[in-house]
């Protein structure tokens, strides 16, 4: 297996490549368009073809580079059914495979920051990677005050699903503004601060009292989003 | 091992956390003075000891946080001994050894970008991982045009040591400004287009002709770097 992590600073988005050294085949997870280039390049270099390009989530801060990348490569596109994206060649639901040469990524439904909002688990291995895309954040986790948000949802996610994974299973997310690059579950459990919650009575309370600015991007990135990245 | 890379958003620097998880003795490589309350931070929450904080070279572009979290922790800080700082601790040389609990980093004099550029060797459950500073760049090399830097040095530090190394050895750089985190060394003998050359001729040709501008914070970092980052 390749794998390389990516990043994009204007957005502070984490984009990941993972590709079946045999086949050759590859996949990108949350890619961002301005850095379309660089992919193509990295992809040319390791010899790899592009088979499929997803999103976790309908991103609002950034576009997508699915559209681009489908463009160029032909690769197929999916997002989660809950996306009603207009473009995508395909969706994924909770329990979906996506599989990738002999890459099987299974595809968790972890609604909360969106109602589109899916976390992708890989097995390497004997080693567990979770992409947690913008649900759990390395010591934080993703608003849940818009594109049908919901911090129940969310508490229900992270509780329920995420953190019943083993302790050193790593925690890949779609961002980190502070230049942490991973985590483990392990972490994050016991130094998240949003996740020392008592009950999802605290953790709605604190959601709902976080008073964020609108991300700058929000209104041209949704609909841009929905359509893979064409405006 | 706990090993983590940690990324500086104004520099684009690369700093590395590796601690040896049995003494809860750690090192830093390459810490930049903005983040000490991240490394502090991430210190305590895996409740590692800060036992050695050291730079790959005297930085142009950022200001070490060597004198802060020697102040903070009681690190020792160590620098190449070309560095002339007058503040460091202890100066390492070519073949010396770093030891934190278990975990062995074996310094490489690699000069060119400046004369004080070390690498560092790392060998982990026979993986090897190289510290390359700005010395090896991913798909570049550091610039040689000023603080005593040599494009002929550097030819021979890439040349005869780094490339020298096994093709799957991690290449962990100090810097990267497209998003890319790690390399290998096979990736940079094959795509590193500055690698490419015939002979050193060619190499310093390519280097004497870079024409890029000062680094805007090296007035005041270079001077500030050699006293450990204290102005």
């Amino acid at each position: 297996m390749l794998f390389r992590q990516l990043f994009e600073k204007n957005s502070s988005t984490y984009s990941y490549l993972i590709a079946d050294t045999d086949t050759k085949q590859a996949v990108l997870i949350d890619p961002v368009i301005d850095e379309t280039e660089s992919y193509i390049r990295l992809l040319n270099e390791f010899g790899l073809t592009l088979k499929v390009a997803m999103d976790t989530h309908t991103h609002a801060d950034h576009i997508t580079a699915l559209g681009k990348l489908r463009e160029l490569t032909g690769c197929e596109t999916y997002m989660g059914q809950q996306a009603n994206s207009s473009c995508a060649n395909d969706s994924f639901h909770d329990g979906s495979e996506v599989v990738v040469g002999k890459i099987v990524l299974t595809a968790l439904h972890t609604p909360g920051h969106t109602d589109d909002s899916y976390s992708f688990v890989l097995n390497h291995e004997g080693q567990q990677y979770l992409f947690t895309g913008d649900t759990l954040l390395i010591r934080g986790t993703g608003r849940t005050d818009f594109q049908n948000g919901s911090a129940i949802d969310q508490y229900n996610s992270l509780f329920d699903k995420l953190l019943k994974f083993p302790e050193e299973t790593w925690v890949y997310p779609a961002h980190d503004y502070k230049g942490w690059m991973v985590s483990t579950i392990g972490e994050e459990r016991q130094h998240n601060p949003r996740l020392q919650v008592k009950d999802v009575i605290e953790y709605k309370k604190i959601m709902d009292n976080l008073n964020l600015p609108n991300p700058k991007m929000m209104d041209v990135a949704v609909p841009a989003n929905r359509a893979c990245g064409n405006l």
